[in-house]
């Protein structure tokens, strides 16, 4: 799975950094999801290696035009652009289909492609047969959600040089017992998959926590996250301007990831004034800020790209080569 | 006055054109209007000379999303991020104003400035001292209109040598005769400014189409226009697929141009096609078909600037020290 950031400011763009949008990639399909849609984030795809033909669902933390003002030019360029037929599943809090309905009364647009909007409620929103995605209110300004997505666990990697002892030639004989079955060789011996396979392995967990207060729930959401991106609208000298908006400081952010007990915390949603060189505090700052109280920190920036990996040693589902993606 | 090309392509933004955006900017105010606000025009302010600060007056043609889903976060940007007290003026056809209210139910934004939505209809929609805007139903697939902004009819320039020859000292006698007054001098001389005046001239006039197909009502509004902007989304080699989706050829714009007796037309609103470099037509044939009906023609790019200049010798109201803006 890999992460790109294409718009990791806050509230208004600027040259360095456009409004909310995050991309979740899938190695081994190729297909997309995108977290929020701000203005021009169909503009920043153009700059990205994601192909809009392969966005597959778009999933809305809540309804600040930051978040959403990029969404009905995304899909019906989606449509008159790249000419995609893959249908595609938009899911947002309560009014985000009001919103696509009344933009679309009075400017209509042709999608040709199958266009589903799924209104989310707490809880597991989506079952695939390789991950679920959850979500969690969390509290800002107007109702807002963050969204958990979790592989489900994945069968073990095959132990190799086993296999070759037992005199198994490899082959298509590998993935049969790779996949737990039982074999049997051209000697006559039976053996079954389970007793050459390590044991199940935990999936890879990402959490996204959209525009938030530091808050309870999105630290239960993001309990063992691999990855838990959380914003950071500000440094924490502003924490009154945090609390007057609903948004949270570099610390606090990181105090949830610490206590979440999440691998990874990236900082995202950054104030302009960050990157002001007039400014007093900088987005370096911002970031040994959230490193003091959680090491393992980084802060994005437009375009950045980061790979969500396996534990040394396991096999990626994902990657057919048994890469780490 | 200055128009500057913020969006120059049609429908979809691409790595060459944004969606549809025009800045007509006054020398002598500084101030600016914006015909049209695709998506992604507040991003292409930051790249541009322009200060949204200084933006006063937003026409919008009509209500595809490639003309008009840029309006509501530039109106937002410009309160969040700039702090601009300043008033806007929005006008546009009927549904502009639902749109921007069914949006805000869902999507409530703070607005620190007075805006005021204009309803537009055929005819006069504008008049203040210096200029008038007058708009005209033409011919798309929804109700569309273009703009005429004409400047009122300025006073000649004085003719200095003649007023020097007279003994009348340089000064503030010579604003006062510009001005058309009657002036009494030292040795008890009357002069009347109108014998030194030359006579009133036209003011400039700039036409911007919007989305149309070729129609009457817009070469009557270009009439004479010093400026006309005329979409030319295709060239005529694919007149079909311009029939088909309400928009104009190059060739069409031109002999709207030439019947209107424009004096200079400024081609927009490019298909994506001419930019492709595997496409079998470029913007470069695009321009010389036009060329080929009226010389006078420009095909403009995004960040473009054209100075809307008066004819030879005439000072301009605009500029203080007597340029040609």
């Amino acid at each position: 799975m890999i992460l790109s950031f294409l718009g990791t400011g806050s509230g208004v763009p600027s040259t360095k950094r456009n409004v909310s949008a995050i991309a979740l990639s899938f190695r081994k399909t190729g297909k997309w999801w995108l977290f929020d849609c701000g203005e021009g984030t169909q503009h920043q795809l153009l700059k990205s290696p994601l192909k809009i033909s392969q966005l597959e669902k778009i999933f809305i933390t809540h309804l600040h035009g930051d978040h959403i003002f990029g969404l009905l030019g995304l899909l019906a360029s989606r449509s008159l652009s790249a000419r995609v037929e893959t249908r595609i599943d938009v899911y947002g809090p309560p009014g985000l289909f009001d919103y696509v309905q009344a933009v679309q009364a009075v400017s209509p647009m042709h999608i040709g492609y199958p266009l589903f909007f799924h209104t989310i409620e707490p809880g597991m929103i989506l079952d695939t047969d390789e991950v679920t995605v959850t979500c969690a209110p969390v509290q800002h300004r107007v109702p807002a959600f963050a969204y958990a997505i979790e592989e489900k666990p994945i069968s073990g990697a095959l132990q190799v040089e086993k296999a070759k002892e037992l005199g198994i030639p490899p082959g298509p004989l590998f993935g049969a017992l790779k996949r737990g079955e039982t074999v049997v060789l051209e000697d006559g011996r039976t053996i079954e998959g389970n007793t050459l396979v390590g044991p199940m392995q935990a999936g890879r967990k990402v959490v996204v926590s959209g525009d938030t207060m530091p808050c309870e729930a999105l630290q239960q959401l993001a309990h063992d996250a691999d990855v838990l991106i959380h914003e950071s609208t500000y440094a924490h000298v502003h924490l009154e301007l945090a609390v007057r908006s609903g948004h949270s400081t570099a610390r606090q952010a990181a105090e949830i990831a610490k206590a979440a007990k999440a691998k990874q915390l990236i900082l995202t949603h950054i104030s302009p004034r960050y990157d002001d060189p007039e400014g007093e505090w900088t987005a370096l700052q911002v970031l040994e800020e959230a490193r003091q109280t959680f090491p393992n920190t980084e802060l994005a920036h437009d375009f950045w790209q980061y790979e969500v990996k396996r534990p040394r040693g396991i096999l990626d589902r994902d990657d057919p080569n048994g890469g780490t993606a």
